[in-house]
């Protein structure tokens, strides 16, 4: 091809860049999604879902602004054991805390846990845990709130792992979330933990914005601090989205029923079953009325004691005992941890 | 330029339709973003923000996901008078399930609404009015409800205008939400109006998905009915979205401070002073530190009682006076509804 004038030249400059582009593109395509996942039946029942409910025109195609995905967080994006991370931030926070309070020297819970009696605390119950989250997670504003949980992260560490908390993710999850975005999903946390503990990293380790952080909460505070507006957190439970509370949170903060969930304990059954249940009121197949809008249910089954833990129905942390049984009757996708990941944790 | 091979054929296609594209996009710039904005200081301050804090290098830059911006609903957005349009709905229901209760022609609040006395009911208190929205906004899902309010919004007209209620949304804020879209915000509703009320149309008349309401809201319920999970709405407020609520909402459901408001009432006063309020907490400028983050706050003023209507300091819906005293201070924009906006309502 002869190259006569510079308008000729400039087409074909377009025409070459935009050939590289396709190719480039191509490639893409042609790399899994999905490369910590070993092929098997979990992966392939992913794929499926999302080829499916994205297949414009097929039976089964859901529009985009309803491919709502919802993830819970400890034990499901990332490891949970031996304790909960929001609650080995919560212990550091009283041993932090410990000088500016000597009566804690005398006073229980924090005695207990200045003593470094782990156990000892569980057997204070309940109550016990309500006053450690009041002393660590309260009177203050959720911005600094968040400064405190950063700074923590910048340094602790976790006991058998010995990396970050942050690194502690597991990487095929976080292979999900950017599969599930890339073919046109909304991905929610929803989740037992504490919304402003999460917020204050889950952007940075999942992508996943704040306004799509759903978690259990204290109640707020607005008020004028010498004359400037403040937002006070206040030692008060607003609410706990766990177990039951995990639908309603997702009724209250999404506004949608979402078409496929992610767990993987007993606390998320209830978000599994309202996430799969076919109801009567849900918009059907658009090519086949009446056919139910496909959903996915998930469970991240912790089988992989030398890589991770392994761990279901007599856990201390992430009992999975109730959805395990209702898993097979209901078609939930148990994923087998230590079969169908070739990875854990991201690269170092 | 001859064309003498199939390749330079296709290069000067694409060359072509590159350009056709490039020509078409000036072309959209050129015209106005805000048609129903008149020229003038209000519409030069909207323009002026967005242009400031989309500027990539310059000082007031902001990053495309901090880009929040929260919009007052009732009085904002649509037309509130001459009373809330989700009141009119509560007592047409009332009406409308009547032959249900026989008994509500002997029991109060229902007995005056029955006999067509709005002003009595706004005699018998806030008790009456809950009991209303219990009667009228309870005991049914979610979904049942918003079915029910489409069904209502599809023959409903506006008393004066006589035309259904989603056509008496301002087209001037119907622009505005779609400019500041365009310039990569994230528009979210932040209104005293109750949430699933909202969500059953606003996607429709604002482009505002469910997830993107935060509203008033009653307590929910997860059961199971014949084996079949449902959330039920309860006769219970869970949490009123007005005032000092408003930015407790907004932390809440979306975790970031918003970086421009729009309201109407003194119900917006606290989220337009959280909203603008220089919080040393805040991120400040990337090219100069200290210098605080941009923030505005704007008021639809209610000028225009020929083609809408004209209130604030003593109207008893969307009173606006302590807002109305405070935008000079405090540097919020007040729109001026007769002079600004050269038209209210959209084609119809």
């Amino acid at each position: 091809m002869e190259i006569r004038t510079r308008s000729q030249f400039l087409a074909l400059s377009i025409a070459l860049v935009l050939l590289a582009s396709s190719a480039a593109k191509l490639h893409a395509q042609a790399e899994s999604p999905l490369p910590s996942w070993n092929d098997g039946p979990s992966k392939q029942a992913l794929v499926d879902f999302v080829q499916r409910v994205t297949k414009e025109g097929g039976p089964d195609f859901v529009p985009v602004e309803e491919r709502v995905a919802v993830f819970d967080n400890d034990g499901t994006l990332w490891c949970e054991q031996p304790i909960y991370v929001q609650f080995a931030f919560a212990l550091d926070r009283v041993r932090a805390l410990a000088p500016q309070h000597p009566e804690w020297n005398e006073k229980e819970p924090f005695a207990t846990i200045l003593k470094g009696d782990v156990a000892g605390l569980a057997a204070l119950g309940e109550k016990a845990l309500v006053e450690v989250v009041a002393a660590t997670h309260a009177g203050m504003t959720p911005d600094d709130f968040k400064k405190t949980v950063n700074e923590w992260l910048a340094t602790a560490k976790h006991p058998r792992f010995k990396r970050p908390y942050q690194d502690c993710v597991y990487q095929p999850m976080i292979e999900a979330l950017d599969y599930l975005r890339a073919n046109g999903f909304k991905t929610f946390v929803v989740s037992g933990g504490g919304v402003e503990f999460m917020r204050a990293w889950t952007e940075t380790a999942y992508g996943i914005p704040p306004e799509q952080i759903v978690g259990s909460s204290g109640k707020l505070k607005y008020e004028l601090l010498d004359g400037r507006p403040e937002i006070i957190k206040l030692p008060e439970v607003d609410f706990v989205d766990d177990g039951p509370g995990k639908p309603i949170g997702i009724q209250q903060n999404i506004g949608r029923h979402p078409i496929l969930a992610f767990g993987n304990s007993d606390g998320d059954f209830e978000m599994l079953e309202w996430t799969t249940a076919s109801d009567p009121q849900s918009p059907t197949s658009a090519s086949e009325p009446g056919r139910p809008r496909p959903r996915l249910g998930l469970i991240v089954h912790h089988t992989d004691a030398g890589r991770e833990y392994a761990y279901d129905r007599v856990s201390h942390v992430g009992k999975l005992d109730k959805a395990l049984d209702a898993a097979k009757a209901r078609g939930w996708i148990v994923i087998n941890m230590k079969d169908d990941w070739n990875k854990i944790f991201p690269a170092p």
